[in-house]
């Protein structure tokens, strides 16, 4: 039987700052992204979402960014490669004693944003990345692009990889996701993005932009809870998947 | 043969801002309380120096404080309790997470600055703190003023308390410090110094300040090494221990 | 004819995260109290706010806080006079930066969360409030809470003093707010709030929660925009008062 | 008779963390880049440091950077246009206000680092910058790396521009830097520093590292104050300067 885990970001809020609806995302999702504080995420509203993930049994992950809280890890940076392995390190172990205070564990590791991006392609800061979840546990697994070069380095490198595939986007046909500055790149239609998804975990391919159709590697599904109708395109998907028989559950067997 | 722990403050250096000689501390102390990114630290610091620490041996405890970087976690906070237990579990946690890289392990916890005064005698901060250490290791031990009321209520909360004496502070009759804004707070005299430990780890006794004697309990002693005069003091007073057949280990075993 | 001005909080959007609906409380207060970036606010986003402040008329307050930004400026901090009075200083400045770029002036300062709370009763934090502001500009206006202490230490000193009444708020019989962890101490209902404003306005009087009739002194009245409600509140209001014939306009003409 | 302005970065201590001798640079130079709290520099040492200044008539100028304490503004970002714009805004607007409690001016703005380096030759960036000043006063010069791009930018944009030679380091044949990481790059003997800018003062001319002769324009030295032998070799040019008769002056009058 068919099975696919679903992962968001979550634990996005600042202070008095709300962000998304976490609760919501977390009767949805399998495995969830948990800002570590650096874009993202102070200490008591993260132990606070991580808390709600353990109760739920959804499986965590450490949403590791650059250090710009102001810019929300969203804008490119150039940290040095002790500063970068440091800085994950750093934020993989924060995460990691509030998930053991909430009695759970981290499973994973996701960076955010421009990291995400940077990474995907930039092989000194992804072997940065790399070194910095092996030194703390080798046994975290890498979520990352699918069909970005880091998926191998990070393999080579005795990672365990997740690749996802996003949702809500258009792909190229060279399997890149297509920029959102270019029309179309946003998908908004729920059953549209529901059978796009259903063929894609049934077959391991996708349509891209140009009607080209690609394959596309895919162990996870990230779906956004910033908006009410990000909410509620990702419980149509989790419904759409049940219904067509998909099993739904963190790629992390014991979470 | 009596023995005696040596602690001090470390990796409180800052991005391009030095503090201290994190070198010459690790030659002279058993055990270092290593800054946790919140009122001093950053990532790739605090890394260097706990591999340093990590290379000889030397204990690593979680030196936490508030929330404030520019004030040195020197001022006076009032965290609510959320805050403040997920403040010190996310500082536990992210030094673990660098002690894992670099081989070790963190043994225990000493609050800094204002949190350190604030916990001695302030039993809601201090419940807030044994709660956030217990969330995720209860086997830290919380390394406290020698005869703050946090003593007794840490015990009775089943943590490990390591109390610390301090080798350069005079003290009231009462066991409390003299404020340093009085004269005779602190002493400069290696050699006073020297004797005044001696005599408190051979016999659990020291002079107060008005010629009192009182009893101290301490399985630590607390140098400083922000200074090329502290190091001295921190160095003649290792020198002193060891010549008087004191053995200088981490009181945590193990370590 | 009677005249009031309405003053709002806003400005305190920090980077991704939003907060209240700035737009629509521009088009009901006559002042806006603009965060400086230590508790909230962000340059690119206050800019933003100044602009829409100035293109309606708006007249322009600094809203200086403490540096806390995850506590929201809610939390109490001690910090030296030195840090106060320039960290006053630094806020409002950048400010008047940001003000004289959105072709605005910065009338006045008003004290935010619990620096606002502080200085109301604390002669020395408000001293160094009072010495920061003078120190800019001995023309800005402080706005502080009718009643309390701080409204003669700053009118010593030399400063204008506008006194805020809190329209959603209850009194003590002392004219000072009745805690908002007690039952009563916020009101909800617009009509009950523009009947008692419209009677403040009108003769200097307001009944507090034990029924007593007491005088309250008042240039200007706080309104929220934190929430649909809070601006339906304000809205109401505004709308209320300007039935009654009171003419709606900043303290400080010419702004 | 000729005269030159020397410059140095000064007030970049951050809380408990000195840096430099700002005293004694205070002595040597004629105009003094403040940092402004971005990279570096806390309000109430900025405050002290800008009163120091106004005391010997040191002219004082705005070093903005990027928001990035811990990488000290060293590191490349990527701001929006609308975030630079304003964070330039906000900064300079800052050390206005603290300028003018110490009773003196803001003449100039030099960006630092990473900002310094990238306007330098990007357009975009530079253009930012450019309107973050004139958004302020357009009468507020800009210091900017002798012959780049941007010099000519901001002239064109109206701004008065002050180019700078460094002291300490050798020069390509096209007039730019070497690099840091070539040997040879900075220089360290103050008798060569002395004559290369005694000729430039003299000539408008300085040799390259290849032994090219070039035209260099340069209102300004930049001399560095961040270690004690770069205290002594700027004390050293001042006094070469005096000796050989070139007036130092800041090179806004009336400062």
């Amino acid at each position: 039987m068919a099975k696919i885990d679903l992962n968001s970001d979550l634990g996005e809020s600042f202070g008095p700052w709300p962000m998304g609806d976490d609760v919501a995302m977390l009767g949805i999702v399998t495995s969830a992204n948990i800002a570590c504080g650096f874009h993202a995420g102070d200490p008591a509203g993260i132990l606070k979402v991580v808390k709600e993930a353990a109760a739920r049994g959804v499986c965590i992950g450490a949403h590791v960014g650059y250090r710009d809280l102001v810019g929300f890890g969203r804008r490119n940076m150039d940290p040095s490669s002790a500063e970068l392995v440091a800085d994950v390190i750093y934020q993989i172990g924060a995460l990691q004693g509030l998930a053991r205070a909430a009695g759970t564990t981290v499973r994973y590791v996701k960076p955010h944003g421009a990291l995400y991006n940077t990474i995907a392609h930039d092989a000194r800061q992804a072997a940065d990345v790399i070194a910095g979840i092996r030194a703390v546990d080798p046994a975290l697994a890498l979520m990352a692009l699918s069909g970005a070069p880091v998926v191998a380095q990070a393999r080579a490198a005795g990672l365990t990889v997740v690749c996802e595939a996003f949702a809500d986007r258009a792909y190229n046909p060279d399997g890149s996701l297509v920029s959102r500055s270019l029309p179309g790149a946003v998908l908004h239609d729920p059953a549209q993005i529901a059978a796009r998804m259903m063929r894609l975990i049934a077959t391991g391919r996708i349509t891209a932009i140009d009607g080209t159709d690609i394959a596309l590697e895919a162990q996870s599904i990230c779906v956004h809870g910033d908006t009410p109708a990000a909410v509620a395109i990702a419980g149509a998907l989790r419904a759409a998947l049940a219904a067509g028989g998909v099993t739904l559950e963190p790629f992390a067997r014991g979470a």
